[in-house]
């Protein structure tokens, strides 16, 4: 039987965290013969919760489960993780600031950095969830001096998710004959999802629709849908959260299909003219858990304009956490 | 590729519906090569959050969703169903005496009963989860008099798989290792969860723990077990319950392993002189998508006694409806 791969998730009793814990243990992440341990690090006043989630978990006699750790102390959370889900955040407060909000998070994704540093494994591979994912990537990385910053990524793969989702449904497609989706920048109103490389059962994107579509009416959807599903469902985006996160670090773990690409959030090198450093979402190849930017593709002055606008947003959100990076 | 199977559920804005549609989108249920075709059916009032489930599994991108049907018509929803997961029922309100609760509900699923039979595939395997769902599938089942009564269960596979969690527990051994156990009788507090064939690692169960212990802990804890959840999580088992329904119709559709068994609330046959025709829960073996009772188990005077009480109220049950059975 093979070892079992130790998971890490932070916010479990919360809506994304509960939508997500089950999927793992029924073997989803990783496959039907890999067993996990779950490791679910929750605040102090969750921990009853936690707990009922825990029952829950036990209740459903999954093989894959080999163990189950439920606690409050990073350093039992993070303990030889070889995965971390960051999914808690602090949410937006009633008036509050984007400044106090971006502030609030790198205190906790600061110190999250460090847990992990000092008791996960050397090998660790670490998403973020809980927004601003990809300032709290960066931040994290900052605090874990031991690691490779590039073991820290944020999620944008929920954007990329329902991109392939809206342009399935413009063209009646199925999601299954989509390739090469792209998001770039960052998990923000900023983001750029561009089909300008999309394949629908081989078929170039823009040979099915038009420009004006992809810009007028997909890109704000995509970027504002967030906002539409709580105001039908009365709630946040749980479950397709927690779904993108799941195809986030399976990808990550296990590859990608030939001629085919996810997007991910991750230190730019520099690659398409981006600022090094900042944490930004790239279209990615994997394969044996290294990720890897697609490279030369073709982008016009509308996709630069925009790519640029994404940049942009993500150094002022450096410079305003700058004290807590070094 | 595979045609897809086309699955009806009732309730998938609520809690448990919510925890089990994204699984069976993401190919929990068939496997990972079966298209299947989500039909969710919800009331009225609870159309516009049925709305923001259908964003949500569309954000998803589920290659093996071929399609989605989200609609308040029963007529429209159980359309060629291939298997239908009642899930939406009636709660307990503030007041409500039981007779009330098992009264209103055989309302609901005599009309769904009905509508099944008008417009499902004559082949629809139905799993009632609503509760009181061992009596509701009775109803539904009087109700749609061209199919077979076989065609209608409900669930017991959550207790079974709680009572798996509580000796795996007890023994410190892996739920995967643990073989053959049986609930027998009604889901609600006169369950009885039966270890007296369970193998774990192939030893018997009662060479490792004793009778006392499953009597005094182990069934009462199985029995009482949702209203700990409550207490601890502040609502009721989803997950849990979401995945347990995906078990037993996993385990119906594609067979039980050999050499093992389940656990499902099935029209009595008078196997282990259970009354005809009561919905009671027996162990189980699936072959080709047809269940057979396990037979020839052997019994002791208390496990007779405690199935003659779970039969009682069921009985009990089907008394207080007998005028919606014809």
């Amino acid at each position: 039987m093979k070892k079992p791969i130790r998971v890490t998730l932070t916010g479990p009793a919360g809506n994304i965290g509960y939508a997500t814990v089950f999927r793992i243990a029924a073997g989803e992440m990783f496959g039907p013969d890999q067993p996990v341990i779950l490791s679910l690090l929750e605040i102090p006043p969750t921990l009853p919760v936690l707990h009922g989630v825990g029952m829950e978990l036990e209740d459903c006699a999954y093989p894959l489960l080999h163990d189950l750790v439920l606690t409050d102390d990073p350093a039992v959370g993070f303990k030889d993780a070889d995965y971390a889900m960051l999914i808690g955040a602090k949410p937006r407060g009633k008036g509050m600031e984007r400044k106090d909000l971006i502030t609030e998070n790198a205190k906790i994704f600061s110190a999250q950095g460090k847990a992990i540093n000092d008791h996960a494994s050397g090998d660790v591979r670490v998403l973020i969830v809980g927004n601003p994912a990809n300032t709290n990537a960066l931040i994290a990385a900052a605090n874990a001096p031991d690691l490779d910053a590039r073991q820290f990524t944020a999620m944008t793969r929920l954007d990329h998710n329902l991109a392939m989702g809206q342009l399935a449904n413009k063209t009646n497609s199925l999601v299954g004959d989509i390739k090469r989706m792209t998001v770039w920048g960052n998990h923000s109103l900023t983001q750029y999802p561009d089909i300008g490389n999309c394949l629908v059962d081989g078929t170039p994107a823009y040979d099915l629709v038009s420009r004006d579509w992809a810009m007028d009416e997909m890109v704000p959807r995509v970027q504002k849908r967030g906002a539409e599903v709580i105001e039908a469902r009365g709630s946040s985006s749980a479950a397709s959260a927690g779904d993108a996160a799941i195809d986030h670090v399976r990808d990550w773990a296990l590859g990608t299909p030939e001629g085919d690409w996810v997007s991910m959030s991750i230190p730019s090198d520099g690659s398409y003219g981006i600022s090094e450093g900042i944490v930004y979402s790239f279209p990615v190849t994997v394969k044996d858990g290294e990720y890897e930017i697609v490279q030369g593709l073709e982008l016009d002055d509308n996709d630069i304009a925009r790519m640029k606008a994404s940049e942009a947003e993500l150094l002022e959100e450096r410079a305003m956490i700058e004290d807590l990076l070094s």
